[in-house]
């Protein structure tokens, strides 16, 4: 129980990481190299909104979800280290995070 | 911009708390009592999950949207608050929080 | 694409089914019988609308997601069948043609 | 209720028109162009999918959402009819067709 409430923060923490990265690169002046960061973040802010959901409501899919979730947020954390920016730093750390205690969670009985 | 991770944060927090008594709400005994409430965590649920999307990537309608969000945390948390059930209890104590911030930003420039 | 276009509008179809469904039940009479069909429709109808928005931005995690997705609609569906009332007949029936069109398009190359 | 299910559908026509053109902007050689398209597409796509999922479930948060979710559409409209891509054409006619719905809908008793 403990570790669902934590997860569900890490889950939402995610989510808002990825909100606030895709607004920032849609920003950026070289948006055109953002294009893959902008297509993750959207799907991940999405995934992690769900899976934070999922957990909340003690749902009997949330193991399920919690695996391709990881998925999810490891193909975001990976566009955004390549780029500098500020705000892809902070979004493949939430991202790093969450996916690993997708994975973490997913495996616990 | 700090006022405005908080919020995201406080949204989520509700979005949790509301989550989790829809759940415990139809695994009660007397389920039969606890329909307004389910009902209207649902909503809320749903409110707060976009209220939250909506500041952490800084949408022009955020603050509109949140005029609205406060009245649905209001009316989520007077119906919580009738109820004795721990999770109703915190529900109803996300739900004012949140209503409170919604109210403050959204006057705020 | 052509195949998409429908698939989405299926997803959609579903998840109003779903929605319609779980309010439906809250107002039965015999709520304490519609627990696990409420349970079961708030679950189905954010996967259905997920599914739907994955596919309609041609996402890279969709048939991954049409995968887990089926096997909601399909405890949905499961759950909806055992009712006789309108609404759970008309739920199961878009439950049990999202999931076979999820399966048959993540199927596909 | 027939003018809400026909409002459901409105709304999850528009929000996987919305969900499409912000991929297809992203894949635009001028991307750069297309940055408030694929913001407004990111808020009208989202607002259109809790639109639909309010009426369906007959939230009494309905008709003061559907006010609020003419305007988003309105905007998304706004800026589509700017571009010539196919998918902007589109996308413009079913964010006012939403707006027109919901501002009808939210009128009515």
């Amino acid at each position: 129980m403990q570790n669902h409430q934590q997860h569900v923060q890490i889950c939402f923490d995610c989510a808002a990481a990825c909100e606030h990265c895709a607004t920032a690169c849609l920003r950026e002046d070289h948006v055109m190299m953002m294009r893959d960061c902008i297509r993750l973040c959207r799907d991940c802010a999405d995934f992690c909104k769900m899976c934070g959901s999922l957990t909340a409501r003690d749902s009997e899919f949330m193991r399920q979800f919690m695996v391709l979730c990881a998925d999810v947020c490891d193909a975001c954390a990976n566009e955004c280290s390549k780029h500098d920016h500020e705000h892809c730093r902070a979004c493949a750390e939430a991202c790093r995070r969450c996916a690993d205690d997708c994975r973490h969670l997913s495996a616990s009985a």
